[in-house]
């Protein structure tokens, strides 16, 4: 069986020897280690969600590896169906956490890499393509989250790999083997590194002949030989520590990145899909980042659901929902929040078919679709936090509203519309805290302009995907200019 | 056979005997005025593509009714595909013309009446369906251009249609005879009108019970009895009257909206569609309205291209294609214009099957397809006044170009680029001033802000379509807070 | 006495001999052309003005050459004070006109050319302030309108101006004389140049010793040898030559520009104010469009007045004025009209006196305002049509009005709320139609757009101006990183 | 002599008795506690820059009172250059410390107080002027820091003081006594009010008769008796408990805000300004707020200086700095800032004198000023964000740097552009993420937002202050309708 409960995800991972460094310090138990549990959580709503009847759609679907029912997060697209059920299940999850719930990357991964090492077998009669197959079928066979890693420390961002002063900043082949490949180099920003059982490594950027080295992809247990994680910090990440219910904003949910250290780890041929063919890097990455860059489309608009019910609570708890301007504002983030979906929908409906069979986004409009996610979330935010009041930014700590003293003040003072508790305030107070400034915003905001490629990216490619020249002729017609 | 020629078209037009008046003059022959023959000629564009096989897709559809091959603007949407095709056909159609080709309005309207009369006979008992699909296969088998019009005069508008100084503002059943009813009243901004065959009227707003006599829906022929249309006029319209070939900025294409005043018109039972039932009338207007914000995903991109062909044309023709700060601007409205296109795949990839079968869009994704389209057109349109320079609104007349004296002067300093001649860059620069300033800018700004409805009426929608209720309790759960 | 009435201005236009052309016929009598006449009447506003005690502040100045009571258009200004009253001036003719009234190019000519004069004759030694001021006092006492030419033809925007394949497609002296110099070339955009007494003309941008013969200032009478004028068209321009009074909009004003031609034309040494000093250009065009960046902040915001207030106006002529969203874009275009003032304003305020005690702005902020005059008309534009409803481009022409058989419909269903007329909201759409997208947008949109520069050229001074480094420091310094 | 060294300011404070909270604890020492200090620090900048003559312009001013040199925090405004000097000595601080120095609410209460006083007295005949003079004077001799505190609990927005569940949720005489009055209530988002000698307090809205009682102003020590603070939280607070040089962001410098609690404290009469003329609660709060609204043209371009110059900094340490597309988001940045900063030169330069003598701001600019400060931290913030990249929100702990087995990793996968270490870049990427998502962000973005008023508040001041019936007139005239 192919589906996995939530429980045995979370205890498969404590079966597993990461070694992984947070705030200074060895973890032992990364499961149980707060700052990292809710993440954990997070994750496991993708286990979860599965195994409920009421979400079989759009979480399950027929693998077409096995013909057997697989999370979606471990399945290849097959038709256009698909590519927006996966919308579909990424906005879903980012209602139900509230944060990145990391799984993602993986699936758009090993979706990339199916098509491409087909297309690279048949230009360059490699053999990659069965054994990434394979390999895809372990991962749904034994429904894995897997980590996709892409982006490399990158040095000094006007020098190729090779001409950094270290050539370790891009991860690359430091020797090649009979039996595999040994690897050296970083990968940053890894969302959910924590919380994989595999990580798929790919390169980061278009390389040429003298950068081959750099043309690296493959697959490793999370917990391999030699790969070391360090966890990164979160705007209010310590609230995790505190213990309280409130202060934390998300009660359960959360997400991190690390820095990914590859210090020579070793890699059987069997888990290498791509070793020197320089010429396919570009192709790797414009399609892993054209999948990401819808599937932003989904998780970020689930997440503007929460930020948008949090804002209408917080206008309901102070008594100003009724007003003409907030209603309008709430308008403005709704039809923001929906132009983002409807780019994460049209690039899935106007999707391909690749030479694999696997379905690609249309890339124009997965680009589209991710260019607004680096802008309307912030507005979204930014009209949240105008509805939300000052207090977003001035609420005492929940241990003074319990403290004998000053807690009744607080509840007296901050108390609003009469049907509405104090602490009720307070706790959504601190939700969006967490979405527009906290750990959330990491997420909600950062990630939205980062994750998938900075936007200039995404400019870049629009760029290339427009037909500029057919839009000239468009106009000469129309002007009456001969060609 | 149900396809027309465009000559045929033209023809058939001339043949009719339509009331119309043009800057105070009553109009003959409509189809040779000069003012009105631009958009003749756009319209004519409908049934030309629709006999080149090259555009068979998406121009033609098989009929749901009769199973013939029939020009999709007279087709009733069938599934997903169908609505996604509409709105490539729109976007094909406007860069063809550069303009407003004025025929999906009888288009959404015919879908939208299929399944609202559909659904008024199920509930109220209503024989109105079989009526309507009847007058569809006539407007099929003759493939005919229909108008939709939905905007009465409205008067105050504080004021319901009853409560009105002039019961006439709206249009209205003045009498109820045994063969048919009579109706008065005026629809104002018909796109269209004077090249259309058939008018089909709708009401223009939810409306009560006293307000029943306004809730009437039917199709008439454009010339007949009562019927006469008011041309309005555009800016610099009068530069097709000048008859050169410069300064008119769109060679041959061009639209008109008119006044429609319908005086005591009689129409026949068989083809009143609503006739007192005013508690379909909102959902009418609502279908109708969803239908047609979809289309402006369609047909605004495609005059959007046009806009950003032009554009880079300039940059070219000006030697400042290669500046960063251009090449930016470029991918921006790239950018803005598939965000619009992006929306009406969504809203037609997320369509749904009405109880007549016939589809309907996703009312919440159409709406914020038509929000953006109140936006975007206008930063493009800034963005490519920025790069046309301020040319754009001083250049001299045609006239001048070609005088003894000053031609030459103006052939020298108005040359740039060496490869290309001073009279492209005019032409591309009227190009310009007509879809920005001109007759272009009423159907790509004007229209793009009020057709389908002005901005608030989306607003409106989205707030009901949101269910925030939902989105609070996805932000409370999250929160901690107990339902 | 140098102050001149209205109809002296007229009368003194009327004298002089100009070659002009305007839709390819050479005209005679400029200022009874009805294409001319509604820029000669804004023009002449600055007059007229100056003649009311009402507005002696702030229309008037004592000049600082003189002593004597001048025009503020042809005043030097001498303190932070005086730069405010331009502002106020600016913004004032803007409101009384709706459009540009084309007169303070001359000032800011004038004010630029006597700062660098007198800094070029410390550095250069040469006698250039001296000759310049006793031109301007020529100016002052005769109360003239100037012309200041600066947008040199430019060819191929790529090449500099002796790289050109025609050497004339930049202003320049063709012979040195001993009695004066031979320029030729072209200056295009000329704003109100039939309307000018006086041609003042300037480089287009900085210059290299290469290029020394371009680098020339100086100034001639409109009407001098050699010089040609070719009127430009504008959106619905010929409205004015069809006699109604509704659809031309701006029932009294208007403007122009044109292409002058300087067909080697004599210019005597003391009217010579920059001969080969390449290295003055490029501080002459800064300071020039640093004048001419703050003056957008007055006359914009002016004619910016005139759509908000037309907005207004129209929502109360059509019963919308209390809806809650029409409400909020009065506001907001309220709002972003002020903040170009602002902008206007604290440019001025922070004018510091130059070497020749007149007194400049401060670049930053006037490149800042400029900056903002390039985006916020549009965006007002775009809600006053908002407001202004779809008949902005539907109305029927006065012609239909006013025709015995369909006036007295359109009277009937064009009629709103009761208290007014349907001719005045005929009147009101007709003048939002010019403003936004008729004649009066090619002062408030594109000249807003390219005048004294389009934007790219501001962001230029922006990064020269921005002391990037400080800043750099300033935030090392809290970072706790040492230098 | 009326001006304290930083040193005798922090002795001040150290000797006050002041009841604080902070995360459930009673404070006893403040100027100790690391929560606290950082504002502190901020706060005694105010003194330090003071001493130093290199800052006396702007920092100090000749009192109005008594002739003697004050810290310009302390000073009635005297003429426009007092104004204009106030924004920049507020830049100036903004720049220094990188976050809210929070000493100019107590300037902006003083100086409204001051006119309103004198107004009040000579409509109603009562005698507050004086007494708030020689309030002030004393406040001027001590160089204190002042607290101003306006808003108020507010309980249910939709509800009057008196209507409220709570009479207690707006502050208010509790008993007017004749040596005094007794006040209840509580003042929120009281930033700074740990670092302050006296309180300030005024009414929040404008009140009618039967809310007679919540008209109240008047001063107390910040250690009066019944007086309680409960300091706020802030995102990533704790960092500063952390004891690191590099993850606190801000080396030495924050902000707090605090809820003060007015338990029944006594006021004497000689410092009562306000008891019950609810006529000019109004008056007093548009004073107020327009000042404070003033205020955030000067400090939050400050803290605009530094964001742009992290990002530019962030730029040169990754390489970026030379990329197109990075140099126009720098551009972007500072004119957004710099447009800010002109709004708040503009209103200054734009005063005018009141009753007293004391110089008010242009309330429409500086109501333009501050909803412009609601929009474009936000938009700078994104932009600088964009600039950072994502290691923003995935750096390591600086423990993690120094870590003996990750630290070494960390150093070589982190380093970018040779010339800079690692650690510089480090810390300026927590200074930005101190500034855009921590807590400078609380200063930054929503203090923006909320601080003198939501944007909501200062468009109905928008609305209320243009001259809509005059720009009526203004169209009107132009399209020839007669009034």
């Amino acid at each position: 069986m192919a589906l996995m409960t939530r429980d045995d995800y979370i205890a498969s991972l404590g079966r597993m020897k990461k070694r992984a460094f947070i705030m200074g310090q060895e973890v032992e138990s990364l499961v149980d280690h707060p700052l990292v549990r809710p993440s954990l959580d997070a994750c496991a709503m993708t286990y979860e969600l599965a195994q409920q009847p009421a979400y079989a759609d759009p979480m399950l679907a027929a693998s077409s590896l096995t013909g057997q029912q697989v999370n979606r997060f471990t399945h290849l697209h097959q038709d256009t169906a698909d590519l927006i059920a996966k919308v579909k299940m990424l906005r879903l999850l980012g209602q139900m956490t509230g944060c990145c719930f990391q799984r993602c990357v993986g699936m758009d991964a090993c979706n990339a890499l199916d098509s491409v090492t087909c297309e690279m077998d048949q230009s360059l009669g490699t053999a990659y393509h069965a054994r990434f197959r394979q390999y895809l079928k372990h991962v749904q066979e034994h429904d894995l989250v897997v980590d996709g890693a892409m982006t490399d420390a990158k040095g000094d961002r006007r020098l190729k790999p090779s001409q950094q002063a270290d050539p370790d900043l891009f991860v690359h082949i430091v020797d090649k083997r009979p039996d595999g490949i040994l690897v050296r180099g970083a990968k940053l920003h890894q969302t959910g590194a924590l919380n994989a059982h595999e990580i798929v490594v790919m390169p980061t950027q278009t390389l040429s002949e003298e950068d081959q080295d750099y043309a690296v992809a493959f697959a490793i247990p999370a917990d391999a030989q030699g790969v070391i994680m360090v966890c990164g910090r979160q705007p209010s990440d310590t609230r995790k520590l505190e213990g309280g219910p409130i202060d934390v904003g998300n009660r359960q949910f959360g997400s991190h990145e690390a820095v990914i250290i590859l210090e020579d780890v070793f890699v059987p041929w069997e888990r290498v899909f791509m070793a020197g063919e320089y010429a396919f890097s570009g192709l790797l990455v414009e399609r892993f980042a054209g999948y990401h860059r819808q599937s932003y489309g989904g998780c970020k608009t689930g997440m503007g659901d929460v930020v948008i019910g949090a804002a209408q609570s917080l206008a309901q708890y102070q008594g100003t929902d009724k007003a003409a301007h907030i209603r309008d504002k709430i308008v403005e983030m709704i039809h923001l929040n929906e132009t983002m979906y409807a780019c994460g929908i049209a690039c899935s409906a106007e999707g391909k078919a690749t030479a694999s069979g696997t379905y690609l986004i249309d890339l124009m409009l997965a680009n589209v679709c991710k260019l607004n996610v680096t802008r309307f979330p912030y507005e979204i935010a930014r009209l949240a936090q105008d509805i939300a009041g000052g207090l977003l930014v001035t609420l005492p700590s929940e241990k003074d509203l319990t403290h004998p003293e000053v807690g009744p003040y607080l509840e007296k003072y901050l108390h609003s519309v009469e049907q509405y508790t104090t602490e009720e305030r307070c706790r959504m107070l601190r939700l969006m805290e967490n979405l527009t400034l906290g750990p959330g915003a990491a997420a909600y905001l950062v990630e939205s302009m980062h994750g998938a490629g900075s936007p200039q990216a995404q400019r870049i490619m629009l760029a290339r995907l427009a037909d500029l020249e057919g839009k000239m002729r468009l106009a000469r017609r129309l002007a009456g200019i001969k060609d």
